[in-house]
């Protein structure tokens, strides 16, 4: 079994989308992230939705989240969704330098050698991509079923 | 809105659990990872889907994933499974100083004070706990999601 073959859907997003959408992606998804493309559909980095908070709630906030008790829940999300509005997923994401290294096998990696990109960069999900094709992405929990189901039997 | 209301049910296991069965549980509920407890029910951890493949593959397998191409697939998953076997959680995780930083809040946490804990820790996940009481999990974008269903129209 090869990367592709495990490979799945996974919400994709350009650099130039509008941010307040793939913030509802994530929302609506249930994902963890989605995955960001060039203008060309070549693979950037991953969004997760940590990062969208981290834009969206003020710092000194972060730095101390029992500040957060003191606002008004309905004004306080408002003013978070005003953030996002009229900003790209490009204007969203961490300097060049900040982000996540994009775990990414070619469509024909073994399934070992896709749990070993997984395990050296403690990512929860890998990208399956061959240049400009996104085959989609695989899940820890998805290539630990395939590895614990393989036995000695015949199939 | 409070954390407690929030939080979803997320599988826990005891330090002293099997950590084959560990596995499986991350592989056959598609979670990131579980909760790890102690004997008390005390949340300690979380165990990433990821940190079992460490456990699994070989270190030089990850060094350098090009390795795996030349094991033999059926071979090296059983190779795999025979590592989890006889072993405990506790035995999975990484040495005290390097586990992850359990993100957690109180049950009456406030959205904006969620949101703001996990930015900071640029984590997906957050354990609502009191106590000796788990309340659950809250992730990423269900929180994004109660935040952008809040709108200044009444409820």
């Amino acid at each position: 079994m090869r990367a592709r073959d495990l490979a799945e859907e996974y919400p994709l997003v350009q650099l130039t989308d509008d941010a307040l959408t793939a913030a509802r992606l994530i929302a609506d998804q249930r994902r963890p992230g989605v995955v960001v493309v060039d203008a060309e559909g070549r693979p950037v980095t991953v969004l997760p939705g940590s990062q969208v908070l981290r834009f969206i709630i003020p710092g000194y906030v972060q730095e101390d989240p029992s500040l957060a008790r003191v606002y008004d829940e309905k004004g306080s999300a408002q003013a978070c969704i005003s953030k996002l509005e009229g900003r790209t997923v490009k204007e969203l994401l961490p300097p060049k330098e900040k982000r996540y290294e994009l775990p990414k096998v070619s469509g024909d990696a073994t399934v070992i050698e896709c749990a070993a990109m997984m395990a050296r960069l403690h990512s929860p999900l890998l990208l399956v991509s061959d240049d400009d094709t996104v085959h989609g992405v695989v899940t820890t929990s998805h290539l630990l079923k395939v590895i614990l189901s393989t036995t000695g039997k015949a199939p």
